[in-house]
This record gives C-alpha cells, sequence and structure tokens, in this order.
C-alpha cells in the first residue's frame, strides 16, 4: 500500500464512556499514524447501552475540534446513535475505512458483550459495511495501565488492516490492565458463558420510597481452565473475539422444525 | 402435565412499548389461561433499546395490580433492566417456567433484531435462564389486526412448552398485520440481511440550532425469493427464528487464526 493512500484512510472513532474519556483519547493516539480521524462519540457516558438508538427524542451534534487530520463531534445520543449520525451527517458521500470503538473502561468480555455500548456502535459499523473493531481495557479504574493497549494494538491494528474481518463480523478486544512485560500473548477466543447476579441496592428516598441502583457480582460459568475471553483476560492475555450480526441459532431451526407441530 | 401443575406455571411479561401499550394488553390475555402471570414493563415506551442497562441513575419499581393470578409492575427502566428487577426483586426465590416479551407494535423481523427493546428483555430472560420468547407485530398501527396473536399464538406457546428451545437460545416471532383468513402459516426462518438508511431528519429550533430526528427506511439486503424472516412476514406467513445468546463466529475464529501474525 502506497505511503499516500495510507495517509488518506478516514478512520472512524467513537466509545460509549463519553468524548472527554480517557480511553478514547488513547485510542485516537493509537491511530493517529494510520489516516485521518474522526471522533464521534456521546457528550455523556453511556455505558451498558447496547445496540440502543435514540427514538422519538431529539439528537444534537456539536463540533468539538476541526483540525487538519482530526475532527472531533460530541453527539447527544447512544454509540449506535454517534455511529449512525456519523454515516449519515458526515460521511455520506463516502464511508470510512475502519471504526474503533473505545477504549472501554471496563472488560467486555463474556455476557457483557450483551450490553456493551462500545460493541453497540462495533456493531452499527458492521452493519453499514464498515470493518470494525472494539476496544476494552478489563479495569474501571480511571488510572489502569493502558500500556498494553499502545504496544500490542499497533500490531492488531497492522493485522487487521491486512486481513480484516469477514462482512457482518467486527472483533471485540479485551485488554488485562497490566504492565507490557505481564501480558502473557494476544488470543483468538469465544464469548464465555456469564452472567450478573444480585443485582440491585436497594435503598429509600428522602420521602420513604425505594428506589434502586443497579450494581451486581458477574458469576463466571465458565470452568475455570476453558480459554473463554474472560478467563483469557483474567490469565493476563489480550482475548480476541469475532462477534457475529446474524445471531440465528441455525441447528435450533432444524431441531424445533422437526419436534413442533404447526 | 397434571391440571394442578399448569395452574401453578410462573409467567413473567415484559415488552417495549411501555406497561399500558395495547400489546402487552393482547399478550397477557394469550397468556392467562397457563398460569400465574407477573407484569413487569416499563412506564414509558423503551423502543429501540436492545439490551441496554440502566447503570448510573436509580430505578424504581412500582406495583399497579396485584390479584391472585395477575399481578403488574412498571419500572422505570429499560426492558432488559424489567427482567433484572423481575429476577432480583420478585423472582428471587424461584425463576419464572416462562418469559414472553411484546407484542411489539413493530417488526423485529431483519436488522431490526439488534436494536429491539423486546428482544433485549427476551435475551436477558435467556441469560437467567428461562425459556424466552419475543412476540412483535409487523406493524406500528396502533389499530393493528392482532387476530393472529389470539389464533395462532396458542398453537405456538403449546408447541414451546412441549419442546422448548436449548438453554442460551430465544424465539423472535414475528407476525403479519392481516386476518387470520390471509396468514399463510407458521415458518421457521433466519435473522435476514438488512439495514437502515436515510436516518435522520435535520430541522432547526427556535434559536437558530440543527437537530435530528431518527426516522430512517429500511433497507431489505435479501434478495426477493429469500425465505429470511422479513421476506416471510412480507408475504403474511409468521416467522420464528431462533437467535443465541452467543454470537462467535467460530469459522472466523480459524480464519483470521491462520492468517494473523500475533
Amino acid at each position: 500500500m502506497s505511503r499516500r493512500k495510507k495517509l488518506m484512510r478516514k478512520i472512524l472513532i467513537t466509545n460509549d464512556d463519553g468524548v472527554k474519556s480517557r480511553g478514547i483519547g488513547i485510542l485516537t493516539e493509537l491511530m493517529k499514524p494510520y489516516g485521518e480521524i474522526t471522533v464521534v462519540a456521546p457528550f455523556e457516558a453511556m455505558s451498558g447501552m447496547s445496540a440502543a438508538l435514540t427514538i422519538g427524542k431529539p439528537l444534537r451534534l456539536t463540533e468539538l475540534k476541526n483540525e487538519k487530520n482530526l475532527k472531533v463531534y460530541a453527539c447527544s445520543g447512544t454509540p449506535a446513535d454517534c455511529v449512525k449520525m456519523a454515516m449519515n451527517q458526515i460521511f455520506s458521500q463516502e464511508a470510512p475505512d475502519l471504526l474503533v470503538s473505545g477504549v472501554n473502561h471496563g472488560s467486555n468480555a463474556s455476557i457483557a458483550s450483551l450490553y456493551s455500548g462500545t460493541l453497540g456502535a462495533a456493531a452499527e459499523g458492521t452493519v453499514y459495511g464498515i470493518p470494525s473493531i472494539g476496544f476494552s481495557m478489563a479495569s474501571h479504574d480511571p488510572d489502569a495501565n493502558f500500556e498494553g493497549v499502545m504496544h500490542y494494538g499497533k500490531l492488531i491494528i497492522d493485522n487487521f488492516l491486512a486481513n480484516p474481518t469477514v462482512p457482518n463480523t467486527y472483533l471485540n478486544i479485551n485488554f488485562p490492565p497490566v504492565a507490557v512485560n505481564d501480558i502473557k500473548g494476544i488470543r483468538f477466543s469465544h464469548q464465555g458463558k456469564g452472567q450478573w447476579i444480585k443485582e440491585f441496592e436497594q435503598r429509600k428516598d428522602p420521602y420513604g420510597f425505594d428506589y434502586y441502583w443497579m450494581t451486581g457480582e458477574f458469576f463466571n460459568v465458565e470452568p475455570q481452565d476453558s480459554l473463554a475471553d474472560h478467563n483469557l483476560v483474567a490469565d493476563n492475555y489480550i482475548s480476541i473475539v469475532p462477534h457475529k450480526i446474524d445471531n440465528t441459532d441455525y441447528k435450533e431451526i432444524e431441531r424445533l422444525q422437526a419436534l413442533w407441530k404447526l
């Protein structure tokens, strides 16, 4: 690939922690050598938004920065809204070559992938035909160690550009929050089984009425020696899981067809 | 199954159009003969919420009705929040035997399944190990013809109870908005390819600033003779698609493993 082509690559960056988060700043630094960057990210934190869209309420799009190779917009909606807004209002003539979402503060391994706004944005990019990746750091500590993202992120992006995912599939990449020397390697993996339990803390408001904060504990259903994503990251590997837009259970179609009397 | 067991069956009902919508009323009528019903549904319309959760904002749960076999609660959160709230606050001792979500006003075939709050709730029930179904009517007309749901819904529920889905898979059932006599049959199918395009209507507020309403046109990527869900419903069939919680692209793991240099 010629140097000129490389400089002209158009990259869309989004996230779910908001346009001012540390993670999206790190991802922007990682991506700068790869081309022209357009950030369209939520004004505010939008964690747990999955692929949610804003229907029935108007959206705003605000330009925050307009430099030669770095444009930054804030959108009042969800991560998936940000991608739709980018595609309709900014990239309506020519789609970006790549979408990267994150770096999320918090793991999106295992069942977190169902709720993740970071991955909701990557899914939306995929629906629009853009090769898309979600990056997540398995720690909510705002000062978590992102060395691994800067060090291994380049290797991952170089491989992705040389050999991107098939259409309708995106990547979910989770980093352990440790120093580069403590990262054991990079492994392709699958979405682990797990769920949250004990999910609410019940309190009384000053007027005597109950209200609930979502909290919860992650309950890992995978055996301890499983090489599913959550377990790999807990063992200081970087995990890469390809996720499909089409989650039809094709085997189940055949099984039910044989059993149901319709 | 004995009559007593049948009467004791515990059924959780939710939706994304809100506790007062016509569709959830119809689903509740359909399910009454099958057991004790607990409705936990959003106070307000929560369309397009996918599997979104409410994080960082407290939730409320309000009892609206407490009859022998019919309890109704409204929750201030998303459809997935409703299921989590039900599981933690109401069914903490014994899980329901069945979760039904809907009947949604609007199709959840094709890519709508990605954004659907109706299916976000069915997915959440599945994560909790409850056999779960999402029902949707392929029309936004509030007076749409729901005859087919009442007529064929019983046949579908009877089959589901006799032969439920495997763990970690739920059903997405879409009805055409036509009279029973015009329904051509019930077919198992897969999630069709498609996306929305031209998604925003741009306006100026009274102060001269731009804002955006999400609208859009559905762009069907499936060939006209495809038997994918969207096409079947457009041809007046009831479509049933089994969706998996695990959307790992296992084939892609192998392909990328052979190509990437890590």
